[in-house]
């Protein structure tokens, strides 16, 4: 069985300790081991949204953050009503409007409590099953993505992939393929260079840190002969949503015929296509600082929209439950 | 008659006091406005490799440093013997490898001088008449380039594009044209947001910091209709070689039909395509910090390809002295 890195491992993502929740603070990574400490649902919400964690992570966050809010009931710090865990459902949801996983699996959660009198007692075991659901589905994909890694690899990414990329590598890696893995470091929070990178080097994967632009770089060189991104969102034309900066390395891959695959535990059924996609627009400010120092004058307008959108010729496949589909096949699959 | 922001002021990229050469220092623009003192030609090349200024900055560099150099003949601090000239030209040519406007106009200035006894004191009118020279030609450019920009603009661009660009955006303004320039921050030195955003916003022009990511993203939107950079190099067959994230850029402006023009002073004949190019592979260390601060892990690895070979077919023309050429139509006009 191969193992997680650190940012991975499911108490770093998110665990309950006493009466407060902890976030594993992936802003500060890998400088710092840093946890965020909520005492509320209100605290997880704002936690998510300033990005604390990210891409795989507020999922985890709200599984768990449905156990904190019965443990709560239970010490009476909240009254145990269903309104109360509907209440919270919202909160979360709302925190990250674009990734629709995170907002399908609490509505299902919900959907399946509802009208149970002892629903307080019934999250605990319900949240672990899910996430024992989720690991297992994670460790599928990876087995899948680690199919599609040609024996002498040169693997591009966008941003951090978490676990079906990582244990893709992993596996493929375990099989005696050689690989390489081209990392740009994804600006403005730099998720590639702070995340996945150190990741990938934990695991002993031989990995080298380009920057945003390098991708069409080394994908014209032959260098980068296949592109693995997470999806926020897969919609059921084939359309990927994933971190801003995946749309000009797609675009290269296609001009260079290297493949494109997409991770997707959920493709989103209530999504025909790109049209029906909320778009997060994050702070500009963000653009034009580095960790904090300013990296233009101080009244420098910016621009930061947070994802891209794939339009489903430039995609290969998409790493699903259901197998490695192609965009057309998607729908057919999910809905 | 337009005026140029600071940055390229003749005399803030370089200049001589006293018995020094002063190099404008873009690694601390806009932050600082600090000057490299240079005592010697060594000195002044190893300036040039370490940075302190790019693009077109090393030519004026080079050009003062001849007068410079006469100026220590002068003084007895050197031999005034024309070996001691082409040694300079030597250590600065070899400072910047891929820029070869620099190296074809210092050894066009040796030949000129070649043979001459009173060379000492031929180098500084000569030097004022080639400055002088490029200084109407980028104006030329400034103006070919401004008919190039549509009455409502998106400009997207790389890295620092100076004289050529920013002329053509301030000629382009002149005639009311409505404009916005969107510029990708270009790390890891951050010529866009550091140098092109603040010299935009210095001369009163609509600008908007990017990731070097979002190219592709803004080009699709069509919020960019336009894509314009400079070139460190332009090879006979119309091959564009610029900074590193130029490709990526030129793909996806490609593959949205936005045209794709370069500027270059001096397309060089002695480049028939990308095979004859020199590379420039600088320190990877530079990847993994950003303004000094590390991004990622100590020993973490990095690449930094210096530029980006941008081939023919993603070349809608290249602005040039001799009007705005087609790929096709650069060997005709400079072999």
């Amino acid at each position: 069985m191969v193992s997680l890195p650190y940012l991975l491992r499911s108490e770093n993502i998110a665990r309950i300790e006493g009466s407060q929740l902890l976030i594993g603070d992936r802003r500060v990574y890998p400088f710092e081991k840093r946890f965020e400490r909520c005492s509320s649902v209100l605290e997880i919400a704002s936690a998510l949204k300033r990005m604390v964690t990210q891409g795989g992570g507020p999922l985890e966050v709200a599984l768990t953050a449905m156990v904190f809010v019965t443990e709560q009931m239970k010490k009476g710090i909240i009254h145990a009503e269903f309104g109360e865990l509907e209440r919270a459902v919202i909160l979360l949801i709302a925190s990250r409007p674009t990734n629709t996983t995170m907002k399908r699996t609490l509505l299902a959660l919900l959907e399946e409590l509802h009208g149970k009198p002892d629903f307080v007692e019934q999250v605990a075991p319900l949240v672990e099953a899910k996430k024992t659901a989720f690991d297992q589905l994670y460790h599928q994909l990876g087995k899948e993505g680690s199919h599609l890694i040609p024996e002498k690899a040169g693997v591009l990414t966008t941003c951090f992939a978490e676990h079906t990329f990582l244990l893709s590598l992993a596996y493929a890696k375990e099989e005696g393929k050689e690989i390489r893995v081209f990392v740009p470091e994804t600006r403005p929070y730099l998720q590639g260079s702070r995340l996945t990178a150190p990741s990938l080097e934990e695991m002993g994967i031989d990995v080298r840190v380009i920057t945003d632009g390098m991708g069409a770089t080394f994908l014209g060189t032959g260098d980068a002969n296949l592109y693995m991104t997470a999806a926020d969102l897969v919609c059921m034309d084939g359309t990927v949503v994933n971190k801003v900066g995946t749309f000009c390395n797609a675009i290269a891959a296609n001009r260079f015929q290297v493949p494109y695959y997409a991770f997707s535990v959920s493709p989103d059924p209530t999504k025909l296509d790109a049209s029906g996609i909320q778009m997060e627009w994050r702070s500009a400010e963000e653009v034009t600082q580095c960790m904090g120092n300013p990296t233009s004058t101080k009244e420098m307008q910016a621009l930061y929209p947070a994802f891209d959108i794939i339009p489903p010729d430039l995609v290969t496949g998409v790493v699903t439950g259901k197998g490695v589909l192609k965009p057309e096949e998607i729908k057919r699959n999910f809905q």
